[in-house]
């Protein structure tokens, strides 16, 4: 997504050589105009699939979660984190363990809002680890209902996270893919799949 | 806001005479052709006003904020919720004792996306003891932009939300207030301003 890589390029902070922060217009102050767009592009990549949900984790997901349900026309749901969940049977659960964060909180989703019957987009910022993403793919799993992908924003192309989705046969999509960073420095993928999107 | 009355008494969860769970549509999962309307019935009540930014708190308060954002055609800023903060040059921040989860954590807004200049609509879910809503008029404040008021999705009118905003003369608006609950039972004020807003 073009406009999406140049803003990224424009606004970007790279503090490190794993570390993005687009906080000016993704994740802390938002363009709500830019995301309504960057919905439909999440979308457009499963328009062969007839979903009847996206699922997504609070917080920094919401957003596009949002943006996902609008231009599809269907429900959202935002798995919560918590520190430590007593078991319960009324929730699907996954631990994740945050490497940024570096302690494991469990992801829950009530068993009142995905199951048979519905097909599921998980949607989230960034694809990096994986580990978040792991885990909704688990719970979605868990609850019988059928995956048709995940669909993330940002791919930082160089960390494991879509290995790990591709060896559980899920289907993965991003909207722009960093294939290196550095401060002051930022390469994407150009995949030739993408450009013809681009052009079109 | 009558749709939203209505879904609130077809599927609300009371739990008690001060808890009430939306989980099913706005909360956990959302009803995203549902948020929409609210967006547009959250910024309604201050169309006298050129809002050039609304401002929430992370996470619940994201999907509305998102919304109105859409229907006013500009950006959004979530404040963020940590436990504890070390003071920071580069924020500004509101200490904010949450009632239900018994401790205090800090409210923190970027000094890069709220100023003078700014015109500001708070929006947020709830408006109960409104502890998170008066961390956010605090920082609006500090920040020197203009506060247009604060609207919310659902009011405990039993709760001393209102009259603590009213205090700092803040213009305090929402969609359903709750005159009294008990599990089983709801009642909302009707305000005859609410009533000829629903009429025309």
């Amino acid at each position: 997504m073009k406009r999406l890589k140049d803003r990224i390029r424009e606004e970007g902070l790279i503090l490190s050589d794993t570390v993005l922060k687009v906080d000016s217009f993704l994740n802390h102050q938002v363009d709500t105009e830019l995301v309504l767009e960057i919905g439909k592009e999440l979308v457009a990549r499963f328009a062969d699939k007839t979903i009847t949900k996206v699922l997504t984790i609070e917080a920094s997901g919401i957003q596009f979660a949002m943006a996902a349900g609008i231009a599809l026309k269907v429900p959202f749901v935002y798995a919560k984190k918590k520190k430590a969940v007593t078991q319960s049977e009324q929730v699907y659960s996954a631990s994740v363990h945050s490497f940024t964060k570096q302690e494991t909180y469990q992801v829950t989703v009530s068993k009142n809002y995905l199951g048979p019957g519905d097909k599921v987009l998980i949607v989230d910022d960034f694809l990096a680890t994986g580990a978040a993403l792991v885990g909704l793919v688990q719970i979605v799993r868990d609850s019988g209902a059928e995956l048709a992908g995940v669909s993330c924003v940002i791919e930082k192309g160089f960390q494991e996270g879509r290995g790990l989705l591709e060896q559980m046969n899920v289907s993965v999509e991003s909207l722009a893919t960093i294939s290196r960073m550095a401060p002051g420095e930022i390469d994407f993928e150009e995949s030739a799949k993408e450009l013809v999107k681009e052009t079109v």
